[in-house]
């Protein structure tokens, strides 16, 4: 059975994204390293960057191998992790994995990061941050928050993951903004990405903690003769291509998040319409993904409820916080507003019986 | 125009194994669960070991991912790399990018490694070689060196890289056998796998040094409740179950190693008449892929010679070779006997052009 995926990723994708798929190439064809130098671009472009002043580099592996290629690959000093939810947490614990030291200033996972929450102490050279935080769905204030790093005169790193593509991001007040395949942009799961700024590379050089996630080395490569210096997935990378398209004839990102936004807004008002508690405060919110609290109802054990849907054709996520007993939708990837209308059709069939 | 790949991979596959790929699977779905269980299981008895003693691990992104996943999760002590080409000697990149103590033997790119070139010296806790050194295409004698090592007491890693599911590997002999999903499985790229002896695994707990290719906690990850720590290329492994499929249906091993070995024959006879010199000699060549000397003939200029085969719709691969000017022609992948003499034929047609 085909489901439909209500999750932060791997996502619901287009059959004209898949269908790209349906080929070999090589990954030294002209053809393909046009294809990954267009890639290359249409992101920058999604950034409202471009050459010279900013790169694009590509990373094999899951969004997490492009953050720890960043983490492991850049960092001379000591680093800030702004911390509201799990992968906040992660981000720390590359850091710690590789000796770097670390500092976190942890806040409740249902309250944004606001420059009042937090300086820049002496002695830190970068500070990063998640812009939505898929353990609940919340949005920080990146461009707010870049603003006292800037005057700090730390680099700023920026995990966004699920918000790239459907949330709009000048990445100029961004020194590494990181992002994945199969996010908002719709591409299938396979590679990461990284738009950086083009002084924050050039000091990375030679400071690469691993040989497979070196950021410097991956672009260095892409460079010199357009390739991957390892064996690119090349599947993923044409099904990406096709995903940009589409993202541009639905109107790019202001078109894309305009999609997502009523998604969300079908979603949270009927699920309220169901007795469904939203997690987080509606100002706070995301059009990403939904936290609701595990309803206090006899019938309601998330396990069931979770395999009842899936039966249905519906796949949901588990909650991922510390204190509270959550589940979450998501409303991205390839989802229209009939899809949600379903799903909450599906909800109420399963509330009742 | 979609091109016949006479290359060490990415490959061409069957449709069969791309169209696997036209749908989305959750990554917790039960289904896509029992996927990853079979993969994992098939994969173990495809190299002759099984659970308890041996274990499957798999890990997102190229081969070389896998590669710098054990190197850098295992090692407690000092590494002795066995080499005979670049691939050998990425894996002593590897230890030295993590600081991890590394000794080499180096021979000549044209030799296989045997056990007369080595001992293991005091200290050495593993030794790692390649089998099938895509350099040049040569195939080292791992069993027999297996048993030095094991004599020494030391751990066995094997780069089994473009050899596994083409030449019979009794992974026994072996702790760490690694290969990747696009190579001689025939499926498509974004993953890489490793057979571990049990033993070993749990020597490696808490000894990663990076946090994505963390190759024990990959493994506990996958054993908790089936899922992959970060997410997987879901649709790389719809393709790879299919291509499991394809390889049974071919006759295992020995059915997918007879299709190389004439593809193989017949490349070697066809190249020999159209004048074309082998670097290896035949004893020592595996049917995986073969380097050819560029011919000193006024014609040949390799670039040329490439673009020329490319527009006819055969991808070949340039050379790797330290000290001789060579090219180098895969026969691995979805090729039939027919696609191997439509290359010669196009060859034929450029020469005399």
């Amino acid at each position: 059975m085909n489901k439909l995926l209500f999750t932060p990723g791997p996502l619901t994708t287009s059959l004209s994204v898949k269908e790209a798929m349906l080929r070999d190439i090589g990954s030294r064809d002209a053809e393909f390293l046009e294809i990954v130098r267009e890639i290359r671009e249409q992101l920058l472009a999604l950034g409202n960057v471009a050459r010279p002043d900013y790169e694009c580099v590509l990373m094999q592996g899951s969004g997490t191998f492009m953050i720890e290629s960043v983490i492991s690959s850049v960092m001379p000093g000591k680093l800030l992790v702004l911390i509201n939810g799990a992968y906040g947490r992660r981000i720390e614990n590359i850091a710690r994995v590789h000796g770097i030291a670390v500092e976190v200033v942890e806040i409740e996972e249902n309250r944004k990061i606001t420059p009042a929450d937090f300086s820049v102490p002496e002695g830190v050279t970068h500070v990063a941050v998640v812009h939505c935080e898929t353990t609940t769905g919340i949005l920080n204030p990146i461009e707010e928050i870049g603003e006292v790093v800037a005057r700090a005169g730390a680099g700023f790193i920026v995990d966004a993951m699920s918000s790239f593509g459907a949330i709009p991001i000048d990445a100029n007040g961004v020194d590494f903004l990181i992002s994945s395949a199969n996010k908002c942009i719709e591409g299938v799961p396979g590679f990461g990405f990284t738009l950086v700024r083009r002084t924050a590379l050039d000091a990375a050089k030679g400071r690469a903690r691993t040989l497979s996630l070196d950021l410097y080395s991956q672009w260095a490569g892409l460079e010199r003769d357009g390739q991957f210096r390892f064996t690119p997935p090349t599947h993923a990378l044409l099904a990406f291509r096709q995903a940009l398209r589409e993202l541009d004839e639905e109107g790019g990102v202001a078109g894309r998040g305009a999609r997502y936004r009523r998604n969300h807004e079908i979603l949270s008002r009927g699920m309220k319409e169901l007795g469904f508690e939203a997690y987080l405060a509606p100002e706070d919110q995301s059009p990403i993904i939904t936290s609701f609290r595990y309803p206090k109802a006899e019938w309601f054990r998330f396990e069931e409820f979770y395999a009842r849907l899936s039966e249905l054709g519906y796949v949901i996520y588990p909650g991922k916080l510390s204190r509270e007993q959550c589940f979450r939708i998501g409303t991205i990837g390839r989802l229209t507003a009939r899809d949600v209308e379903d799903l909450l059709h599906a909800i109420g069939t399963i509330i009742v019986a």
